[in-house]
């Protein structure tokens, strides 16, 4: 079976520094930081802008990926549950896709908001929102 | 810098066979396949339910991943932009994010509708749909 390797285009510069000091979701986060993304990725930013909102995948390295049952958002009284039917960061490939509004772009530099990702955490991919 | 490897959790079973063929976008496409997991994570799968819609991650592995600049949509009148300011499948980490809907779960095969995937694309990973 083929095994994919991804390549990093940035790293996200935050922060959070635990999973206890981090928002359960993008969508509960006003926490910023800056996405850098590696120069020879620079020209895929062009369109990016103030106010837009993208879809950023992250890897998160920190994660278990043997783990195949967790209790989804920690809460014990609702039973364990499989990791595909969660938003678990546990899993057997720990890619996180978060919503981020963009707030400035400077360069390299993407400064966003929402953010509930580990400090150092490598930037998989950058896409539009889908209208 | 670290190059994490993806191990694909699945493949899906579909009958789009050519990019020429594929819907642009799966919120425009009632097409039908098969998520078939892979034995070692069918426990992951505990909670997955017929009705349900799900967030699918795909590995294009048809995809290039050496551009940087697409004509967003194949539409040359709006000229080039960053691959990262668009939804194209051409990118340096060629993964799809589908959101599709369960018909079916039976053992380690999820019938799915809504696909603008290629058939045989590996499956990197499911998740919730965050509500």
């Amino acid at each position: 079976m083929d095994q994919p390797v991804i390549t990093p285009i940035g790293i996200l510069h935050g922060d959070i520094h635990s999973r206890e000091d981090a928002p359960k979701f993008y969508s509960e986060s006003d926490r910023r930081g800056i996405l850098e993304i590696y120069p020879q990725y620079l020209e895929g930013l062009d369109g990016i802008m103030p106010g837009q909102t993208i879809v950023v995948l992250f890897w998160l390295h920190q994660a278990q990926r043997d783990v195949l049952k967790v209790y989804p958002r920690g809460d014990k009284s609702r039973g364990l549950r499989g990791v595909f039917a969660t938003r678990s960061p546990m899993r057997p490939n720990p890619i996180a896709i978060s919503e981020l509004s963009v707030e400035a772009v400077d360069g390299n530099r993407v400064a966003v908001k929402g953010l509930d990702i580990l400090d150092g955490s490598p930037i998989v991919d950058i896409k539009k929102k889908h209208s």
